[in-house]
């Protein structure tokens, strides 16, 4: 009976059976399209499968908590602190719910906005905290929905902190977290995973340890997939109330929850908060260094590895959550100590995945957003389907207008002032937009003193890879082919290789050199004489903010410029050039000439003009060598139309 | 007025709509499947279409026609012809129709049976004559119904010879061939291509030549694409004949029949049937040599290849039309020396391609049938679609069983005592089963001096390209490796490479090595413990006749093997290993055994019992070495199972 009622704890065949009847995989499933091979079977796991597997494996594994920024500003910082920690290879982050804060709005500092953009626009497994005291059901319902349209599959249900002092239980309402599990089970049957949390202590409201223990044991049984824990101090803590838990039968993974002491006042709130005692000897250490942040943090560090490694030692602990506060240099550097921070994360594919569960068969993007994965992202968010095995025909759903260039999480990480220091506070002609996108290329200061980080169509520096082609890219730019996106041609490198591998370990990756700049009417002109003689070798798209187009391409298919060749798998070709969604990117290309660049200086001003000039007269050109085991031609062509205009 | 009736010899733009709407290409364009590369446009052309690409290349082209055989042997004879002559690259063939041998029906030396063959099996594009005098409308119905249904296209409108000595008009029946033309548009608008014939000198029975241009007139304005004409001995004659069309408004394609004499009596009958006159100057030449037959053929042969120089060279011909009689070499040499006979064909795939319209998509195939494509053809006719850009997931249609080893086109060219003498009279142990294996490989004639050019599994001799492997080949099947299916490896050629090149220029194709062979119990089991060696470098299936399955394979996805990367095009990958249909390929590959070899012998003879045995016993093995750019291991892990075994 017990065990019948009991969720996922159980047999991993049982469960699997469960996975394939609601985990989302009805979409490739229900398709007619063509299936894709299955190259990276993370993406296509929820996450109690993953937590399953690695266990399995002895693979250990961590997990990062954040809350909701206060501010806009904090919430660009925010995801780009995402993209930085996602790539350690984080099991799962989770975004804390804060009732006063409207964490289900569309607010973009809403718990409900990060976790949106942490799964879809970072691809990372998230869990969204929610707690059910003082709300509806029809709230929490809306809430639940909302976050599944989103494509969250993970909810970590909580009470939360009763409104008034003192607490009373309403009549079928939602006085406990348990309440939320068996409402969430209701409705949304086996669509979430659950998350519910244990308190090594016990719960300082519990009447005892061991009614805690029970109310744990209430919360699985309803249906919650795993645990994590409130913090704690000493590894015995959390591993007698392991043992408890088994002791009483909770036999799902129970993840403990470490904080890294990160300072003298933001351990004691958080002790305050969760109503927690410091232990002596802890105390004893930090209250004579406790002006000293430095010294604090180290010993924090110290503290947390020692911690982690009886943990793991203790050979009944897989995984570790860590309460990073929003910071990044201490969980960081514990994980690093450890050993379980990736150094080198593999890619799966070449260009940075969605974790959205609708998004999981994708396996292929055209290269023009290659600097720009949340705008495609953005872009086609409203697509049912997304091409798997090759591009798909040309009447593929249309891509979204980009008019938001204000969302936060496609916003540039630098400010105003940052930019204007990096692109010119004055522009006096063409060539000094020409120094801009040099000093960008060669990581040279500029004439001001200044270095150019990003762009505005790339808000990173430079690709390791981009490195390749560094002293060619710097030549053309001085000249006016002004570069936004490229690649070198491959002929077959391991598929491990640090700089252009992707996909599992035993394949061989390729690419078809890919050069694509802005540049003068004059310059195409020269160009395409030049291109003439390359016949079919050079495969070329040539527009103008207007559409006027130009192409060699013999009908609107695509053009494959990465593909990978696996042991047991078909052909993997993850970046097209695509003739139909260039005319979409080529929209977006020119708008970021004014919406990041001009839009920095007064209307009318000579610099904005100047802009504006480029903007509404250069021209959008991509080049392929299609002959990869030859040398790339793209710079010869180059060479031979700057000879041609000398 | 009068150019609103006429169908298709209007501008290419009204008619490209037509095409749109009515060709065929719905298949395609309401699948949610995704697309496939147009790699070749003459698979999605239909024939008006082609001969309009041609005229506008100014690509001569020609065409052959073929009468439907006697004897089911001369069937399988003809059918070879048809894979010797369709290499040459003709446009198209075309089929004739006799109402006396139940032209219309499934016996297989109907001409609905032969045309059905030439298409799907043969891969070439296809007219079936079709006669209309003394028929009912619902037999007509019927048949074009049936042509339809089997994938035939193109239809030749002909009224046929009457029943009687003196022939009537009957009220509403077909009375003349534009009545058949009237009736196809009628009942199936735009299918089929139509064709007419036209006769140079005027038809036999026409009032005058006039009046027969205006028959020919009112067939093309009915609804016919194109014209064929009769035969005809100068070149002069047609010519006037064509100017005399366009005088009248014909504006379709009118192509020329081409007659090589090839013999006196040949000459004379066909001369008797179709009451023209040989010219003087021709009688003169022949009379005297008539019993020499090969002297009549090399006439025959000068005078063709002078009067199609003179059609050509007037500008007004684009393509040739040779009536064949069924026989290859003056026609073949005709061509040869006109330089309209494609010497080097280019593949468009590794495999040959069927011409029915819904396998127009088709671009990929399990490697297991690549010497039994009639086979492939044959057992996946039911199907809807065709695996296109990828093979698809694994629920994908089921193979037709193979019970009709007897079917016509799937039997072995070499008669039972043919394959008696290359196979053995009688077998003496397995050992003799291998010096057949080894043989076949190498060449050289077995110990009663037989050559051994076809097996149960391969009905042709070594293909160009396994002849690389010769080698080795042999020396593994003297050792009880019996090898039916290989390909080397392949990294990056040109796709022009004449051996193992296909799809348009400009390409560059690669493939993993591949061996399949069946082999016994004991080398199976060293087999295995080399393979644990070589991890996941080589993709293994291993099974019986029952079905027991040993893979290293980790899920049921296909492993490409041969693909190819083009200019502007998405890669192309079209032969896999598929784990799915490698056990349906097993049924077909184990019971040739038995079908094509075992039941040469003597029911319980020694001979028999030997094959039965191997049947019974043995694995078929299948092998990929996914390295593709190293030196090929497959041959180390046959070395290195043989010392294990010593």
């Amino acid at each position: 009976m017990v065990n019948e009622t009991q969720h996922t704890c159980s047999a991993s065949s049982s469960s699997k059976s469960d996975c394939g009847s609601s985990s989302g995989s009805e979409s490739s499933k229900d398709s007619s399209r063509c299936s894709t091979p299955v190259l990276d079977a993370d993406r296509h796991e929820r996450l109690r499968e993953k937590m399953r597997r690695r266990q399995d494996s002895g693979d250990k594994w961590f997990s990062l908590e954040f809350f909701p920024p206060r501010t806009a500003n904090a919430a660009v910082n925010l995801i780009s602190r995402f993209d930085r920690m996602g790539a350690g290879g984080p099991l799962f982050i989770d975004v804390t719910w804060h009732p006063a804060g409207d964490p289900g709005s569309d607010k973009e500092t809403s718990s409900m906005i990060i976790a949106n953009t942490a799964v879809n626009y970072c691809g990372l497994e998230t869990i969204l905290h929610m707690t059910c005291c003082n709300q509806t059901k029809d709230d929490i319902t809306g809430h639940l929905q909302k976050a599944k349209r989103l494509g969250l599959k993970n909810i970590m249900a909580l009470r939360g902190d009763p409104a008034g002092e003192e607490w009373e239980e309403e009549v079928d309402g939602f006085n406990y977290a348990v309440d939320l599990v068996k409402h969430i089970r209701n409705e949304f049957d086996d669509y979430f995973d659950i998350c519910v949390a244990g308190y090594p202590k016990g719960h300082p409201e519990a009447e005892s340890y061991e009614a805690d223990l029970r109310h744990l044991k209430e919360k699985v049984f309803a249906g919650a997939d795993f645990v994590i824990t409130q913090l704690f101090f000493r590894s015995k803590t959390f591993l007698k109330f392991m043992k408890d838990c088994q002791a009483i039968g909770i036999t799902c993974p129970i993840i403990p929850g470490i904080f890294p002491i990160q300072g003298y006042h933001s351990l004691r709130q958080l002790v305050k908060l969760s109503k927690l005692e410091v232990p002596q000897e802890i105390k004893d250490v930090i209250e004579p260094i406790k002006d000293n942040d430095a010294a604090i943090r180290n010993y924090g560090v110290e503290l947390a590895v020692s911690m982690c490694r009886e943990l793991l030692d203790s050979g009944m602990v897989h995984g570790l959550h860590f309460y990073t506060l929003n910071r990044e240099v201490a969980t960081t550097e514990v994980l690093k100590r450890l050993g379980i921070w990736k150094e080198d994360p593999r890619r799966p594919l070449p260009w940075a995945v969605s974790a959205h569960p609708k998004r999981r068969v994708e396996d292929v993007r055209p290269i023009f957003w290659a600097s720009r994965p949340k705008s495609y992202i953005y872009r086609t968010q409203e697509w049912d389907d997304f091409p798997n095995g090759r591009w798909g025909n040309s009447s593929s759903p249309a891509f979204g207008e980009l008019k938001d260039y204000y969302l936060f999480y496609l916003k540039s990480k630098s400010p105003r002032e940052e930019l204007l220091k990096m692109w010119g506070e004055e522009l006096t002609g063409e060539e000094s937009v020409f120094e801009v996108f040099t000093c960008y290329i060669t990581g040279e200061p500029n004439k001001n003193g200044h270095k150019v980080t990003c762009m505005p169509w790339n808000d990173d520096p430079l690709a390791t890879e981009t490195n390749l082609l560094k002293e060619q890219l710097e030549k053309v730019n001085r000249r006016g082919i002004l570069t936004i996106n490229s690649q070198p041609n491959i002929n077959g490198k391991p598929s491990t290789d640090p700089i252009v591998g992707w996909g599992p370990s035993g394949g061989y990756v390729f690419q078809k050199a890919y050069l694509e700049f802005f540049t003068s009417s004059e310059i195409v002109t020269a160009l395409l004489k030049v291109l003439k003689k390359y016949e079919f070798r050079v495969n070329y798209h040539i527009v103008n903010v207007k559409g006027q187009n130009i192409t060699n391409a013999p009908d609107l298919q695509p053009n494959a410029v990465t593909w990978g060749i696996f042991p047991g798998r078909e052909i993997i070709q993850p970046t097209v050039v695509d003739p139909v969604s260039f005319l979409s990117w080529k929209d977006e290309a020119f708008a970021l000439w004014i919406e990041q660049w001009a839009k920095l200086y007064e209307e009318e001003s000579p610099s904005r003009m100047i802009i504006q000039y480029i903007h509404d007269n250069y021209y959008l050109v991509n080049l392929v060598d299609n002959d990869f085991p030859l040398e790339n031609c793209l710079w010869q062509v180059m060479d031979d139309t700057f000879e041609l205009l000398n």
